[in-house]
């Protein structure tokens, strides 16, 4: 037999994308083609700019390897839409390339159904994908819309502007601690994994600060790597006051015996939360768009002349940040 | 330490994206943020569709594990392209997904040198990329343009069409066969070897095609198992005659004492021509078009009531097909 490059499986890909993945969310007046032919087809909004970003989540390196799959499903779309999410974007739709070690319909309905929730509760319909056998691995790829030159980016800090972030910081890291050292399942460990698991990406947040903040990133690799990346970006540095970053109660709680690991979150990802710069005039607009949003704003700091990203503690001494906090890939290929 | 989830490599995603990803094509007006930020930005056509296609390709899978870094890059976006080409669309922009076990400089520097080279060939620039640490696989989202209404697609053959195949059939997989086979490199095994791993993508020709054809797809899975979809997507049937399937004269060559292979080829893929389907009085437009494109259209059969791929061979008997030439899926998730 000529290429005999595969050992057939039970289900053919077809039929997986179709019975699987070829839901659609209603009114995605966009959506001239969805899946099912060689691509898609959309319209654009003429009057719009287009954000794309692609992200993949591989098992045991993204997400632990026994993390269920309606949680790698909600978790592969959320780390895209915070990362449309940073850019003050709209959703607008997204494929996804699957790779499956076999085909197991239980784990594929799950993963499925999961997705279609966050898909819809996002307004982001999926309009195309490829299904490949191989180890577990998910690539998504988002679209969304701006205004022209209204994309949030992370070059525009300059000294003076005030420093923010959503939400609080540290829970995702919590949470992975928490389950890799097998803790009880105490109230505060339901929600900190929940907060690993499910992160909610600030769209809403995001679109709102577009007129407002000078600078966004989401934080995906730590709070001190992330917004880093911003003062490189921008050629700036930053002083930050560590009393002032937001923990939740649960992180309190759970802190309060392991006082030790309070200095590892500010290094370590998986929040989705927006770091974000604004000029000093436009401040005075923060709380309104807190209260509009119902998320919680906080001020850790500020943007300064230089390039260094310095940290005070309680008592305004400078905390030793180490060599790799400006690094957040050197764990990462 | 907190959620130590990843060992640490010698180099940071970082700096992979930038030393090796970051060139793009010259003149690519759309971009207005590339390669750098949480999500690149672009300017949409305002008078145009949006074509989207994802694909991934897995080492092992979908190409032979020995493939050059160059090869793979080349095949990866061509692939892609193919997509695009099929639905007459022009070419965009693309964003890349890679995983790889492990930083290799000389591999890396390999693949996206060829990247660049398909990507400047093809005038579509890549705009957006995520690297991982995982079995090798290459995941590709392309977009292209085409006029509201333009794009070609599967479901609309009618019974009386004419059916043609761009290039030869075959080519690829026999550039398989030779390679499982460890034949010498001969000057047609070389030719097929390239055939295989050098798809080149009919993107000129599906735009060309966009008016005249009624339906087309490309040819990753084999011509009877991807015709096959535009029988079912038109509720259509086909008659072809075998021997006016285009064989290149390489593959000629190579089948001339290996006869018994010529049976298997319409069923094996990665030719990456197009089958497209012409109303009879458009069919006037071929010999213009294969002009103009430089690229040999070939009549090969007709569309017809009912849903069946009837092949005829030169002494007008029907072959047998068997019983899996409609599942191309069969041997993939």
């Amino acid at each position: 037999m000529l290429g005999d490059k595969e050992t057939p499986m039970s289900d053919s890909e077809f039929e997986i994308i179709n019975k699987y993945f070829a839901r659609q969310v209603s009114g995605s007046k966009n959506i001239i083609l969805g899946i099912g032919d060689d691509a898609a087809v959309l319209s654009t909004s003429t009057d719009k700019q287009l954000v794309v970003s692609i992200d993949t989540l591989i098992s045991g390196v993204h997400f632990p390897a026994q993390t269920s799959a309606a949680d790698i499903a909600w978790k592969a779309l959320a780390v895209n839409l915070s990362d449309l999410a940073a850019m003050g974007a709209e959703p607008a739709w997204f494929t996804l390339a699957l790779s499956l070690p076999e085909v197991d319909h239980e784990w594929l309905a799950a993963f499925s159904k999961s997705l279609a929730d966050i898909s819809s509760a996002y307004c982001i319909p999926l309009v195309g994908g490829d299904t490949t056998r191989g180890a577990l691995s998910i690539t998504i790829q988002v679209a969304g819309h701006v205004q022209p030159g209204g994309a949030l980016l992370r070059s525009g800090a300059r000294a003076g502007d005030q420093i923010f972030v959503t939400g609080n910081i540290g829970d995702a890291a919590l949470g992975l601690y928490a389950l890799q050292q097998q803790f009880e399942r105490t109230e505060e460990v339901v929600y900190l994994l929940e907060r690993l698991n499910r992160p909610q990406p600030r769209i809403d947040l995001g679109q709102r600060l577009s007129d407002v903040a000078s600078a966004c990133i989401d934080i995906s690799d730590g709070l001190f790597a992330d917004l880093a990346h911003i003062l490189k970006a921008s050629d700036v540095g930053a002083c930050l006051q560590q009393d002032h970053i937001p923990l939740s109660s649960a992180a309190e709680r759970f802190l309060s015996d392991k006082p030790n690991l309070l200095a590892s979150i500010y290094n370590r990802g998986d929040d989705y939360e927006l770091c974000f710069c604004v000029p000093a005039e436009k401040c005075t607009q923060i709380k309104a768009i807190e209260k509009q949003s119902g998320c919680r704003l906080t001020h850790i700091g500020e943007i300064v002349e230089g390039n260094e990203l310095q940290v005070f503690d309680a008592g305004n001494k400078l905390l030793d940040l180490g060599n790799d906090n400006y690094d957040h890939f050197a764990g990462k290929v």
